[in-house]
């Protein structure tokens, strides 16, 4: 498959949505911040959820649905759970302000659970638990999708999103454990991407409204996303959503709207973040220890014929994360133009396509 | 398909356990609350989970496997985290003791997370999920499994359990919200139930070493169980494994035994119990109606061409009690065999067969 995605450093790349977000009215830390957070994941490699989504945040900032001039708060407060108020504005502000409160009440009382309401898309879950394990700490973070893409099982309704879960446990000499899933067998950035790329779906991500199978990326809003393991997905993703968005006051259900579509209106996203400290369980360093001792148990198990190696989730992500820094972040043609007719719209200046 | 089950009251069969329980040495308030947490699944339709289990805990009682007189107590506590240790005895007493921990550091801090060590096989998790949702919390519960009939992802060896989740959400005018589900297509339990009923499995359950599908359910110790969604199921194993075994000092990955082929050796099973307080987060009856009308949105939303009206999970289960309550229990005639089989070994009076 022919590629000729040119890099970028993550300096070159930030700057960029920095200055977008500026021109927007974001103040400049909240600017730079949100744009590192974005940064990060383009670096990690989770390419579908960091600077390939500007143009989703951008229009919602130049139209009002994303307040610009956000200022995130606490609105509740226990000494182990929380809900934090975004205040409309981008969502990755308050995603890590939910994580330092989580982290710290885990501190303090063994686990903190910090609700957000008022938030927005905020990238990949897994920036927020690798934020948490940094800390030995376990991180869980779940989130209700920013569109409804998926029908309850049975059913050709949309009122769920794939409603992603990440999970990530430290380790000692292995990398992390680092899980990031959509409780759907595709997640909706991967179908964009294929968009974007051109290149058609497997079968088994989407059915049309017949339950036959769906192919064409372009035509994902004429169907619906398939959960994991069919009514065990579909409850996976009823309760994601009952804990990330009704507790905390958030969207869920049929309340939730549209984040691309509607680019004028709240949308009330609700997150949810939970560190539990491994040091109120026991003494880290065994538990790193046994961690990797089973981390090396799978990794060294027999393959069934045909297979690859056995992978621990997240185990690629520090070699990405090694090998970006140093040669840059590759993006696709697509994105780079993408970017810069951003650029050109916001009279900024663009990437070098040199 | 000929049904010939009988129907026995909730307190012939809790007797019945309760005597094989006492006759094996287990104190008789303990002996009692076990059979009444069985007979409670029972009550309630997890028929794979209640006493049909009662085989493998006497097995393990008789031979020293499961400690009678196991003495469950607090061996880690922090404001909002802990550790209970079940000396080995039968799991329904640490979980119980787990669950009621959790429930009070959820009432003083906003969410209590207990973990479980040296526990036994608990029968089904959304028992304790119940039992949090009845304080209206939200319980959220996972256990390494008790023998581990999984592979990693693409891989052929046995490292991993089902390694069960059970969410519960309480809701008002309609049954709480309860998810119940093996990170498995199929669970291992439903296969006993197939081999006791000399019923085969459906393709897509089990594959052989050779990945090939594998439907008999009398072959299940030659197979692999699949997880839901490839990779995202397998991930989700791993991570209830790191956190109801490794975080607790209990076993997982190639440390775990199979309880029901290792009758004499301590099994030192782990479980998590986590309660999330409502109350703690906002107005309990403004959630409770929230959670209320998603559920009508999604019940009341169009199936596909072919399929069901849309449910949500647990929906059936207080109806389910009702009728056991009112009409009895019924259990399939292998099961009354084999109950009385035990109640024979044991020198006990047995369940009528009428």
């Amino acid at each position: 498959m022919a590629s000729a995605n040119q890099t970028y450093s993550a300096q070159e790349v930030s700057q960029l949505l920095t200055r977008a977000f500026v021109s927007l009215g974001v103040p400049d830390g909240d600017a730079k911040d949100v744009a590192d957070l974005m940064v990060a994941a383009d670096l990690l490699g989770y390419d579908t959820h960091g600077s390939f989504r500007l143009r989703q945040y951008v229009n919602r900032l130049r139209d009002g649905g994303t307040n610009a001039k956000a200022s995130v708060s606490v609105a509740v407060d226990n000494p182990s759970t929380a809900i934090i108020d975004g205040d409309d504005g981008l969502g990755h502000l308050a995603m890590r302000a939910a994580t330092r409160l989580a982290i710290d009440k885990a501190g303090e009382q063994g686990v903190g659970w910090v609700g957000v309401r008022k938030g927005n898309h905020a990238g990949p879950a897994s920036l927020y638990v690798n934020m948490i394990v940094e800390q030995d700490m376990i991180g869980i973070v779940g989130a209700v999708g920013s569109a409804n893409h998926v029908a309850p099982f049975g059913g050709m309704d949309l009122l769920l999103g794939t409603n992603p879960l990440a999970i990530g446990v430290p380790a000692g000499k292995s990398p992390p454990f680092v899980l990031d899933m959509a409780t759907t067998n595709a997640a909706a950035g991967k179908i964009k991407v294929l968009a974007q790329r051109g290149e058609p779906m497997p079968e088994g991500w989407m059915v049309d409204r017949e339950g036959k199978p769906l192919t064409d990326p372009n035509k994902q809003s004429e169907g619906l996303l398939l959960p994991i393991g069919g009514p065990k997905g579909y409850g996976l993703a009823m309760a994601i959503g009952l804990i990330a968005g009704t507790l905390n006051g958030a969207a869920f259900g049929e309340d939730v709207v549209n984040f691309t579509k509607n680019t004028t209106g709240a949308t009330n996203t609700g997150q949810f973040v939970a560190a539990i400290s491994v040091a109120s369980f026991g003494d880290v360093d065994a538990f790193k220890a046994t961690a990797d001792a089973v981390f090396d148990t799978m990794r060294k198990s027999t393959p069934l014929p045909g297979h690859e190696p056995i992978r621990i989730p997240g185990q690629d992500r520090p070699a990405v994360l090694a090998e970006r820094e140093t040669a840059g972040i590759p993006l696709h043609p697509n994105l780079v133009k993408a970017l810069n007719e951003i650029a050109d719209e916001l009279q900024i200046p663009g990437l070098g396509t040199g």
